[in-house]
């Protein structure tokens, strides 16, 4: 997607060790716009899909995920949690994810009451790496009996082993931007062709 | 605002203690239609007011607070950081907010490169009630110089302090459901006249 990666040309910051930090108008300040066009985006992409609901996960997808289910006919969005919240009661599916940015495996839950067999789910976040996150999330789809129609990811580092998982298991995983390599020191990012 | 206060008598759910549980349509499963009617009322509520930018917290706020930008011509939204994240780095406003839910301490974190002293800012967040957490985020932006035009509440608990602390420090505070009292026995909810 064209304005994708114009914007994270623009605004990304690279850093050693393969670090792409898009926090200007991704995932700290979040440019509502551009999030706007990522949904028109995707619902061209799933057009043919079933969607009634999206499923995200707390922090960064909440908002992207938002503004998305305005393209797919205002379904409802649910966001796993990512720890055991007292207000949170009664029965949860809930999985293991292991954070690399944070160095720590946490609990990933969600109400059994948002999510089930009638569900047709189109997940969506932000980043998309080595995958934990998003197994964790395909883990409890599937615990719920509910239908995976598809993915939606604004950007995934090519270079890692998430996507490849992913399309493995026969699921449609559509990025907006596909990251194939960053060099830090000349401030260059490689982006695959779609 | 009788949508909200009608869809919280439908599905709001009492408990002993004066909980209320709105996680069906507000803070685990979200109704993006809801969302969007609460983002026309503060429109109009705050029409005077020069917005350029909307401040949240994570988790249950940033839903709210991107659905609600669109009707401030998609003003940028940032929602702050509960925990020093390594991919956040530089400069941080940070304070510390109580947490009474989860009984805990935490930092909470914006990065100084989105608020400072040209944003007029709109705060938004799910719940009100001891106002810790919206406490936290008005010493963020005031240790940015920046103006806070208002503070944008979806329930606030009338019973609890937090709403009488904000107004007496001269904020426009526009709470779209005051609850002034819950008796979980008899099931019912009373609502502050506005």
């Amino acid at each position: 997607m064209k304005i994708l990666e114009d914007r994270i040309r623009q605004d990304g910051v690279l850093k050693p060790g393969n670090v792409l930090k898009v926090d200007n108008f991704l995932n700290h300040q979040m440019d509502i716009a551009l999030f706007d066009e990522m949904g028109k985006e995707w619902a061209r992409r799933f057009a043919d899909k079933p969607i009634n609901k999206i499923l995200t996960i707390e922090a960064s997808g909440i908002g992207i995920a938002a503004i998305v289910s305005r393209h797919f006919g205002n379904v409802p969005v649910v966001f796993a949690k990512k720890a055991k919240s007292i207000n949170l009661e009664g029965d949860v599916y809930k999985t293991k994810i292991e954070s690399f940015t944070h160095k720590k495996v946490y609990d990933v839950i969600v109400s059994k009451k948002y999510i089930g067999p009638e569900d047709h789910v189109l997940i969506i976040d932000d980043f998309l790496a080595n995958g934990c996150a998003l197994q964790g999330l395909i883990e409890l789809v599937q615990e719920a009996n509910a239908t995976i129609e598809g993915i939606g990811i604004a950007i995934e580092k090519g270079f890692q082993q998430g996507g490849e998982i992913i399309r493995s298991k026969g699921i449609q995983l559509e990025s907006l931007a596909i990251v194939d390599g960053i060099d830090d020191a000349s401030g260059t990012i490689k982006f695959r062709e779609q």
